[in-house]
């Protein structure tokens, strides 16, 4: 299959923004301070600014995510990506913006509130995004640097 | 959408390793020595062993698979997840089993022989494969402990 002509900045902003807004899942990635790489789906809500996640506080990223903080995530599929390095930051229920946590459960469909496991929520700030299909836009990837958008 | 009934063990068991064989792209995760996790997709091929993976030495992933070398792994999508544990040993092409090189070429559509940069060969073995598509299906997601399919 002949790759499509590599989209240009506008366009790949405007793709970016709908996978945050309308994507269910992202990949998460995450690292204990051992160098254990830990990876998993989980369902996210993204609020304009944060994606926002929760996950068991004693899973792996739980732990990892208490610890440290640093992510790597990704939204799919792998030929038509986008990528997050950001920073995650646990954050109780009373502390999210008001209907964050409702938002959360109308979008992914599970409410931690409701569930008798310890989850916690985080909210992890991109500080870099880039999105690529193809071997084609590997050039033009970086639509976000040091936390801003570059368009 | 209704989940659908839990998969048993023979039929994860069946669909993981056609995944394995006729999937192009996983999504790789190392770690460096710091705890900053790495997460990127890369091609893939399946020597019924082994997930060999091909990439640049000086770039993140290389760096951290030279260094470490303990990976996890995923084939997606989000909601038909092969999870993979395992670690990776570098392999120049002389030391890849015969015909390897030409393999992955072939089912990948790119050869890291040709290139003018210096890619290096990983072969990751994995210790632990975990397969679920929806919630229904994380009991019985185990289908390879300690390098040893359960089926």
């Amino acid at each position: 299959m002949a790759a499509e002509a590599p989209r240009e900045l506008a366009e790949r902003l405007r793709d970016t923004r709908k996978k945050l807004d309308e994507d269910v899942d992202v990949w998460l990635s995450t690292a204990d301070a051992e160098g254990h790489p830990y990876l998993v789906p989980v369902s996210f809500l993204w609020d304009g600014t944060h994606i926002v996640v929760s996950t068991v506080r004693t899973s792996p990223t739980g732990r990892n995510l208490l610890a440290g903080g640093r992510v790597r995530l990704a939204l799919g599929p792998t030929r038509d990506v986008v990528l997050v390095e950001g920073t995650a930051e646990a954050a109780d229920v009373a502390a999210l913006p008001p209907g964050t946590a409702d938002a959360f459960a109308s979008k992914t469909g599970f409410d931690p509130r409701e569930l008798s496991s310890p989850y916690q929520y985080f909210r992890i700030r991109p500080e870099r995004i880039q999105a690529w299909r193809e071997a084609n836009e590997l050039a033009g990837r970086e639509l976000m640097r040091e936390g801003r958008w570059l368009g």
